[in-house]
């Protein structure tokens, strides 16, 4: 049992939970909790930590037979988790690599993001993405890491299941997909067109922005339409991830 | 000028910030920023704090031209703020009260919560809300304060514009709102409907359930309908927040 937070793997895993760069480094995140465990596909776990008093409970141990783990005492897991009420018990799991094509599946749907910020909010994008049959997400280099560890809790485990790629050159990427037919729609106060008027049964992307400051001029030129979700009262705008939920819900819907 | 966090006021700030207790007891709410203190109604707010810094600025002078206030020192100021970064003012703002009848306006669009937990679901909740134009925000007893600093932050001032009422009994409020011809419509996992099947033109309510567990059986036996949201993948839910941005929206869209 490891019984020490200056243990080097302990330490690792600090690390892994702050930094973005060590990650990337290694190739490698973190993912905490039973479900998120549960839901991470076997030959990507690296390793297996539960707490002493996780593996007192008959339920857990049984949930984790058959996994390779090491115990760690309650002290030293609360130090490497990264939430206040720790469940006891987290994996490393190696980075899933994506290519742009495994994002378009059949009929492309994408989810096009430029410089969100809040960890929640692109976790929850993810999550709800998933239920609304997205084909991939698309992020530019300045948005919030996937593998940040809010992000990760807010998918709840749909990050194991949707294709994502960071593009370098977020402009280039989209004028790409444009070539290949898909039309792009930017969610902009400004939009000439609701986001219910246009037909997404085509292959189609949303390009969101910054929270605060949405998309800059550079992508939202690139799209082939500005739409607007139309807004009472004194609202200036809505939420990051409660905006792209209605932009591929109604992709959804449509496609239904 | 304030500069003692032991000072009785600057006592009570942190104890309106962290107790819906004490809240409830005054009849009054902190709101932090610029933007949150402009937006509250005038004749509301009981006092207006800002730090040293924030009067250094000419913008900022200018802007609370007009307002009384007070100057607490900039320590002081992070000690009374609910924020990592705070912008330097916040206001005490009394309560408003609302009856039952100001929350259904000509053609009543409710948005009716049962133990929602976490604050900034319920301040986003808020936002989209006044966006998709509901009349009203119905909680229950253990719905989290919406007059929590997280809950007002997320609400980025809708909440002074959107009228709200805590039911003490929910179930007897939904029962005398069906009395009075509201549809209600209750957001299940086993909804015979897609959320877009029934018509929203008509008054109606959309009866929204805790983050984890959804709406209890009692409550949920009310609703005239059980609606549902397709979801795609191995999703199980979605967010509280998005799934009730998705129901608002979808009357909106079916009433412009």
């Amino acid at each position: 049992m490891i019984t020490s937070s200056s243990n080097s793997r302990m330490k690792e895993i600090v690390q892994l939970n702050k930094k973005a760069k060590t990650r990337y480094e290694q190739r490698v995140f973190v993912v905490e909790g039973m479900k998120m465990c549960m839901e991470a596909p076997r030959e990507q776990i690296q390793a297996m930590y539960v707490s002493e008093g996780f593996l007192a409970d008959d339920g857990n141990r049984e949930r984790i037979e058959g996994y390779e783990f090491e115990v760690v005492s309650d002290s030293v897991f609360s130090h490497i988790s990264d939430t206040k009420t720790p469940q006891g018990i987290l994996c490393l799991v190696r980075m899933p690599e994506y290519g742009l094509e495994d994002l378009l599946g059949e009929r492309p749907h994408l989810l096009v993001l430029e410089s969100i910020q809040d960890p929640g909010n692109l976790g929850t994008m993810v999550r709800t993405g998933e239920g609304a049959g997205i084909t991939g997400l698309i992020m530019d280099r300045t948005t919030v890491d996937i593998f940040n560890p809010k992000a990760i809790r807010a998918t709840m485990g749909s990050l194991f299941r949707v294709p994502f790629y960071v593009a370098e050159d977020l402009a280039g990427t989209v004028a790409a997909l444009k070539g290949r037919g898909i039309s792009m729609y930017a969610a902009h106060l400004s939009g000439a067109f609701s986001y219910d008027q246009p037909d997404y049964a085509a292959p189609c992307g949303f390009l969101v922005g910054n929270e605060a400051k949405g998309l800059s001029r550079e992508i939202a030129d690139l799209a082939d339409a500005y739409i607007r979700i139309p807004m009472e009262g004194k609202v200036e705008s809505l939420n990051a991830a409660v905006a792209s939920a209605l932009l591929m819900y109604e992709a959804s819907r449509q496609r239904r």
